[in-house]
């Protein structure tokens, strides 16, 4: 085993070769790692089982994040295969400008580089990164928890194998298994360069503070449900029960829902009752609890808890800008959805909540890679910077300027040329 | 005088007004600071004066960025005039999507928020990034540098007099003089959304390692001149002397020149010949003090070093792939040239030099956001990440996802319903 920095290095170096890549080659990567998927599946089950062996401990929760089963399986080798058919998102031009006649700019999207990608328990998750990577030309230095160590160790070597198997250097993705070796990754800004957490707000927290490389982090996910004065009630219910029941789990699920006060004497009691048969726990605020007496009396610190849990916190707002208001002050900028009939209250809504995704009559449960379409996701954003939201190809990317002249000097246009400045067709 | 942090999330709350005009009113505002200083020269060259005459032990350079004349305030309103002129960077639409009939995704560009910019001495670049700021709908905390104090303080109210003739809370921008405020700044993780800092690189660094919000980068700027085989020997003098002697204290000045062997014994002599005739020291490789013997010898140090002044280190390499590895090595990914007229050279040099910009026949100088038709810049960033490179409007502003249905649950998707995931015209 080389030390931690060149094995590193050496995934810089061969990310390089991956991002010079046909698209096609990196296509037909993806497809040979499929097909080791499908011809190992009971290497990959047994390497599992053996994780779950050592796992009688863990939270029903998290085993059943960690547990691979046949369907899994053929999730990921499906998920491989609908990203192969994606659009490249490499050499796009973003820029095409005449600066001036001979001189032309052009912006055109490139990898980032290396990545290093920290995931929780799930093992189908480093499959799913690995591919993104591949696919957008990037190396990455992958993390998993330790629980999926079994796991993740024969999918790497899978996925080693299957780009051998169309001659690409299998470095440019690498495992590494402990903490004290992230620690380190952390401060290697000369060849790693973004860091992208997933896992507890803590810990994301962590990695901002000791890092100087950029990190997208995917940190909390305080979503909230208003319920506007004029609603279709049937709707409003069926939307507030799928965004906190249908997985309670997830960033995106519901945790606060905020009613108008001139629907919630007639809205609340049907909410709480569809809830209720979901086997969700409801906490109001003082006026909900006038309607309802039986929930549970919300206090301050239920309006920026995250129970990721069949749990909801209800309160009632005066006006769509005091929904406003609370949302902006005790959201996480996560995913935040309005349920109205009002078209005004809609467009209100989504110009002032400051949220990475603001939705109108459907469920916060959308917020995710794969809805939106974009194949597949590293993450969800919560920063106000992009990528914002959930981080698909294309926030893998960066770009790079392109220049090419005749000869120009800066100080010909410090004495007399100027600039002309005309956009090209992209 | 408030607390910083009710200043700060003051400047918040109005950035947020400031994010909902309309464009119209946000050009309003820039014409109004053009008239503002128009009509108060005397009092900015006047304060101006006050600071250079405090500051008579400053070295020439820096006191020619924090001295201001009647040019540089014409260049001032000219900028602002300029930049009112510029498209909207909100509301763009980057994502228009159906994800099943009814089901209607947007991605629509939306101010960042609250902006920190800690900035060197040159007054100037309070405007400059003040002006950005109120185009791109961000609030910004400003800090200049401690010996531009007095033209900062007057060039803020000069601005805060004009948002108050159109009905904006001057609020929206701020200045601190203080380094002790600046370190609590970088704690508010909920009230500022970016830092950007410019100045030295450990400065840089030293933020990049004390604050969890992100920073855009503008970090040192060691920027090669490749000179390939073949090529036009007169256009490589005039882009070599340009791109290191035109400006030698910017970023985007050339550090290092490489020249390939077999042309070498030719050029060098010439290449220092003129840059000796801007007044440019010239250090060299062992193999350049065979053809110019009298060249301050350079050691691997210089490699690294980012003179900012009339010094050029020269270093001649075996072949194209030799300075492409040189410069991803030693380089900063800043902006990097090379000259040649043989096209398939120009373009593996422009794909695997891993730089913001890779120029093709032209000087390094021309990377700079107005240059590129970007109004202005606040920075050139030279992280991996977008914004890389110079950061103009485009860079001050990110995204929200829109999501409009008419009740649609996940719970429906995940029991036979299927995503249609249709684009629609942008």
């Amino acid at each position: 085993m080389p030390n931690l920095r060149d094995l590193v290095a050496h995934t810089r170096k061969s990310s390089i070769e991956l991002g010079l890549l046909s698209i096609d080659r990196r296509n037909q990567a993806l497809v040979a790692i499929a097909h080791q998927l499908r011809t190992h599946q009971e290497q990959v089950l047994s390497a599992n089982g053996a994780d779950l062996a050592l796992a009688d401990d863990l939270a029903p929760a998290l085993r059943h994040r960690l547990k691979l089963d046949e369907k899994k399986l053929q999730d990921m080798i499906k998920g491989l295969e609908d990203l192969a058919k994606l659009p490249d998102p490499l050499h796009h031009r973003t820029i095409h400008r005449q600066l001036d006649e001979n001189l032309i700019l052009q912006r055109i999207s490139c990898p980032i580089g290396v990545l290093g990608v920290i995931f929780e328990s799930r093992p189908d998750a480093l499959v799913q990164i690995a591919a993104l990577a591949i696919k957008s030309g990037n190396g990455a230095i992958l993390k998993g928890g330790q629980e999926a160590l079994h796991s993740c160790q024969i999918l790497l070597s899978l996925i080693h194998q299957a780009l051998t198997t169309v001659s690409i250097d299998p470095h440019c993705l690498e495992l590494v298994t402990t903490r004290a070796e992230i620690m380190e990754i952390l401060q290697m800004d000369d060849l790693i360069d973004l860091i992208i957490p997933r896992g507890s707000n803590e810990f994301v927290r962590y990695i901002q503070t000791h890092s100087r490389i950029p990190v997208i982090g995917h940190a909390d996910g305080i979503c909230h449900v208003f319920i506007d004065r004029e609603v279709d009630r049937e709707m409003a219910v069926q939307v507030t029960v799928d965004s906190k029941a249908q997985y309670p789990a997830a960033c995106n699920a519901v945790e606060t829902l905020l009613i108008h006060q001139d629907i919630a004497p007639e809205i609340l009691p049907l909410v709480v009752q569809a809830l209720r048969a979901h086997q969700v726990e409801v906490r109001g605020c003082s006026q909900c609890l006038q309607i309802v007496p039986d929930l549970v009396p919300a206090t301050e610190r239920d309006w920026a808890e995250e129970y990721l849990d069949l749990i909801l916190a209800v309160k009632i707002v005066p006006s769509l800008q005091a929904a406003i208001d609370h949302i902006n002050h005790y959201g996480s900028h996560h995913t935040d959805a309005i349920l109205t009939s009002d078209p005004r209250s809609a467009q209100e809504f989504q110009q002032k909540v400051d949220s990475a995704g603001v939705y109108h009559n459907c469920s916060t449960r959308f917020a995710d890679g794969f809805r939106y379409g974009f194949g597949a996701e590293v993450g969800i954003s919560t920063q106000k910077i992009p990528p914002r939201g959930p981080v698909g190809l294309e926030g893998l990317v960066t770009y790079k300027y392109l220049l090419s002249g005749r000869g120009e000097t800066v100080a010909d246009y410090t004495m007399g040329k100027s600039f002309l400045h005309r956009d090209l067709p992209l």
